[in-house]
């Protein structure tokens, strides 16, 4: 029998998912357990382990999830709106007391183990793509050269956020958000990030 | 006594050092242990235990060692090349096969622990400091706004290298390392990055 959307199979998957997402928002990568996700889904131990197999399973199903679930695109009329308000949702994300933590301990498990990172790199990658769109349309408006590599206009509109957060652990202000995206408007707009 | 630089005390230390990075290539932050740095190194493990403590005390000491450690800073004469210079180090530094696991090591350790995390900080408030003097001669050729911030080119100019390298898990090429440079370039002179 074929698993059905929205059926028993897929109740079971969102239980797991929710309790990996509960647990990765209060132990972190390091305390996620396929026994403690068991116990707080409510799914036997043994499922669990049969269909997620381990930790780096569980983060990359959530991720394959998160990867499908609908989000703001925001449509202004200004590519410079509309950087700073995708740059900004990326900064709230992270000051999130609850998504923050989440998204957090999806990075760290990524640069820890591979089956995390390529979940992480395809997560990635359709965010890139759907954030383009904001790109695409500012190309059709005129606002920027035809050859522009839309997807790095918006890598490098989120980029100095991330390496705060991640490499050098320095706070990042609204402002710093806003620069990042501004940053990635002047750079599109003299040409360097072409395809 | 007063431990003297270059005396007994700074060989242990360097050995330690040295043990650690040794380590830290071959088995990562994860595999990082006490034990292992003082058979490798041939100093007593009670001595390291007594002044490193843990795997997150050896990490923050080999990046203090490292932050003190000159850099090669470029000084071509054109601001464009000296950032392309300074981001093409960053991308060939992770791409070495033995020099590449180290610094990777450090960004996964500080991603796990407040420790590693605090000694990275401070490596990289030193190394954007030193980096900066690039963007200061370009400020007092005329070739930038006054009011540039100075440090905020730097972390323009390699953050993308991070991004792709620790956050989307995709390739860094040579032409990418240009291209960051060149965005933070264009940023800078459009008077985007301004303190």
């Amino acid at each position: 029998m074929g698993k059905r959307p929205g059926g028993r199979s897929a109740r079971v998957r969102d239980a797991v998912r929710q309790a990996t997402l509960t647990e990765l928002a209060e132990h972190g990568y390091s305390g996620l357990t396929v026994e403690n996700v068991a116990i707080r889904s409510g799914v036997h131990k043994t499922t669990v382990y049969r269909r997620w197999g381990s930790a780096e399973g569980l983060i990359a199903d959530a991720l394959e999830l998160a990867r499908e679930e609908p989000w703001p695109l925001p449509d202004t009329g200004s590519l410079r709106e509309d950087l700073r308000e995708i740059a900004g949702l990326v900064r709230s994300g992270f000051a999130d007391p609850v998504a923050g933590p989440i998204s957090a301990a999806f990075v760290s498990a990524a640069v820890q183990s591979t089956g995390p990172a390529q979940a992480l790199h395809d997560f990635f990658a359709a965010r890139h793509e759907q954030a383009a769109e904001v790109v695409r349309r500012a190309v059709a408006r005129g606002e920027l050269p035809a050859d522009t590599d839309v997807a790095d206009v918006i890598r490098t509109a989120v980029a100095p956020i991330y390496y705060r957060l991640f490499i050098t652990h320095e706070p990042v202000t609204e402002r710093d958000a806003e620069r990042a995206a501004d940053a990635a408007l002047a750079a599109a707009r003299a040409g360097v990030l072409h395809s």
